[in-house]
């Protein structure tokens, strides 16, 4: 029994409700504390940007007040005052740095335990996972992401599992416990053509009842009576730069707000509700890449999410909206100098990430094909010294293997030469300790207090959908 | 005329407290947004951690929960629910990064002006400086900081001036304000020794009725029943971690937390109440030296003072206390990796700061001896390469100056190197554009929106306090 069950902090707050005359309906249709007093959040949708440093919060905001004169979905719900905030500390077992799974599991399970599992103990305790507890309280339960669905941060949500690396041990168990839509990447973990031991997971998830989804408009099509299982891309999705001006991704690869809507559409008229997580996991990629057109642009579409997710909690009234980063990473943000807002503005013109730029290399590349493809994806004009500088990382790949390693691309050198043109610095290319921004809508909100630690955000969820915790 | 004047956006929590029965003692008493709503802030703590960014917050409290098992006070009023918060934008009216003159003159104004200046518009205008309002409104008024007192931030609370760099010329000018405590650094300011023209503006502040304390012993011994000019170093005062381990310096300089203390004292029984700012500038400064033990420290010296505020606020219950920082800078933080929470720890037995470091170098210095003082300071073993790289830089130095241009020193370098050891990364050696972050206790918290801009601060503090801004 969790001394925590049932137990809402917001006790005196409901005193307070009850004394407000019953004959002033202003009061309680303009006080977003009132409404949302002691009411049960019967949906609960959790967007989590994925290795969000504050930096990166602030950089999409500015950039889209800088181009469009309105920032972001996210800090308009700051601005109109309509949300609870928190810092969280995300700290895992292992280390004041968590990585994603431990993240997610935190969440997921309630307890800290060490980076690298998912909902397993220090002590080897599987932990029920969260999304797991809301299906058997009746509730639907689904994930949507940018990278594969087999990733940490939804795996933490839904699984056990020793090792969040064992992505098609993962995609197995999903199989399993019925989640009613699941979409992102991830193609290599469910394709018979590239799991190790040639299954076809497609089969055997539409010998279960549902539907496979491999692009944007079988998925926009998904009728909303059956489980959807939605796979777009071998590993990731596309960054959204790089979709976005691609017309043949375009017309592949969904956006995570089309994700959203459609999770949201085959959930919705559950009567007991649903949950749901929404990850922007390629904003954490970029972060590790230090490559700002992916994370400006990803983070963005993370805020247009925010938008749909937000648009149907206002209507429904009963759905609690959770949004969130699961740690920083890479710490980035614009530098004073005196050029710092023209240099910042230059980003709107970026045609392409750095993935896009420096996976266009090989070492048989030339000194001027370099300057050419930096001044086309940022309008950058590199001196010869610095596309030297990069070419010299190619010499050492081995392309006849076909598949770069990311890690091996200088990602690092491109961004210190970007830098000096954008005005943004990073840290490193890793994680970071710093506490993150945690913002409530609508019903339960008001349990939140300003610090918490990730696990308490497991029981808030439980809370405030008065779900028992009786696993 | 204002169109804010006198505007409260709690008008409807008003209503609300209205309606609360009046035999219920319990709920105004155990409701903080009970208790402030509409009562009036007599007096206002503004304190600003100079350059703070998420990551310094976050580091400083790490660093107090892993040492002492508890964190910071600050992050404290959060986990007790006690204080509103925002994020704010900080931008100045010519940079998206802001400098601390344009940063402290839009509290100071209202108004957004140039970088460099104080409180002078874009066009030249002359704002009437917050803390002269409250002067005229008949309350006490004062600053004191861990810079020289004449520095942006409490400048930018007092007096108009084009450049942030004139002060000497401010110094003048505080002279003729007559505010009641203004404590910090700075000789070089006030000094006949130093000052360009020689004049003694102690004699000066004496011949106004100035008490004039040099040392923490005057300071302490101060009578309350005079106005206050405390001035302990020639520049800044010394980092606190090089304070606490030279005994001459302890004895000599008192702490922010000291001086916080002395100046509530000196006003807190005058009848109109006070205002009073208290700066951890040089957390600002340490960041530009990307000078971890120097920030760290620095930011828990802020965080004592924060608790000698709040526990005088507490008691008083009329005292609206306001916790924030002026912009980032630097964006440290800790990186993920295995050895992060033991390399993090280390920092616990550095005895003292990069600045300390490097000036005890010179030309003449010895790869050994750059060895030993590292060794001494950090328990870092430097390879005999990387000492050589610290020793290059003073090859360019003329010591025979006596003075060594901080900027001229191996800061950086020696930041970078130490990254390796502590687990520590920073994205430049100056300020960001981040977002920052604001709490706010007692009344006239509620006034507080979850996202405002740097100028709403200027107005909340007038509102809070019912002080009409007919200037």
């Amino acid at each position: 029994m969790n001394r925590r069950k049932f137990f809402r902090n917001g006790s005196l707050f409901a005193l307070g409700s009850s004394l407000l005359s019953p004959f002033d309906l202003k009061a309680t249709t303009l006080d977003p504390d009132t409404i949302n007093r002691n009411k049960k959040a019967k949906n609960i949708i959790v967007l989590v940007s994925d290795g969000m440093s504050n930096g990166t919060l602030n950089m999409a905001d500015l950039y889209l007040s800088r181009k469009t004169g309105k920032g972001s979905n996210w800090l308009q719900l700051y601005k109109d005052n309509r949300v609870n905030r928190a810092l969280m500390d995300m700290a895992s077992a292992s280390s004041i740095v968590t990585d994603s799974a431990a993240a997610s599991s935190s969440w997921g399970s309630g307890f800290r335990i060490n980076n690298g599992g998912l909902n397993i103990g220090t002590k080897g305790e599987a932990y029920v996972p969260i999304w797991q507890k809301f299906k058997k309280a009746g509730k639907m339960a689904g994930c949507v992401t940018t990278v594969p669905i087999t990733h940490a941060t939804p795996a933490g949500f839904c699984v056990n599992s020793k090792s969040r690396n064992d992505q098609e041990g993962i995609a197995e168990k999903y199989l399993r416990l019925k989640f009613d839509i699941m979409m992102g990447g991830g193609n290599n973990y469910f394709s018979s053509e590239y799991r190790k031991d040639k299954v076809d997971m497609y089969q055997k998830f539409e010998a279960q009842g549902y539907q496979v989804v491999k692009n944007r408009s079988e998925m926009l099509k998904a009728t909303l009576d059956k489980p959807i299982l939605g796979v777009f891309n071998n590993d990731g999705l596309p960054y959204t730069i790089d979709r976005n001006n691609n017309k043949e991704l375009t017309e592949k690869i969904p956006t995570l707000a089309e994700m959203t809507q459609k999770a949201i559409d085959r959930m919705k008229n559950h009567e007991e509700g649903f949950v749901l997580q929404v990850e922007a996991g390629k904003v954490d990629w970029a972060a590790h890449g230090n490559d700002i057109a992916g994370l400006i642009y990803d983070q963005t579409a993370h805020d247009e999410a925010v938008k749909v997710a937000i648009d149907f909690a206002e209507k429904d009234e009963n759905t609690l909206v959770i949004i969130t980063t699961d740690h920083g990473n890479a710490n980035p943000g614009v530098i004073y100098g005196k050029k710092a807002n023209k240099q910042f503005d230059s980003i709107q013109e970026y045609k392409h990430t750095n993935e896009w730029i420096l996976n266009g290399f090989g070492k048989e590349t030339s000194v001027s094909q370099i300057k050419q493809r930096i001044e086309y994806a940022n309008n950058i004009a590199l001196t010869t010294e610095e596309a030297n500088v990069l070419l010299s990382y190619y010499n050492s790949i081995n392309t006849e293997k076909g598949l770069y390693n990311p890690k091996q691309l200088p990602f690092h050198e491109l961004a210190q030469i970007q830098k000096q043109h954008n005005s943004v610095g990073w840290i490193s290319m890793n994680h970071s300790a710093d506490y993150v921004e945690l913002a409530m809508f609508g019903p339960g909100s008001d349990l939140l207090k300003p610090f918490i630690k990730n696990t308490d955000l497991h029981y808030l969820m439980l809370e405030a959908a008065e779900v028992e915790n009786n696993f």
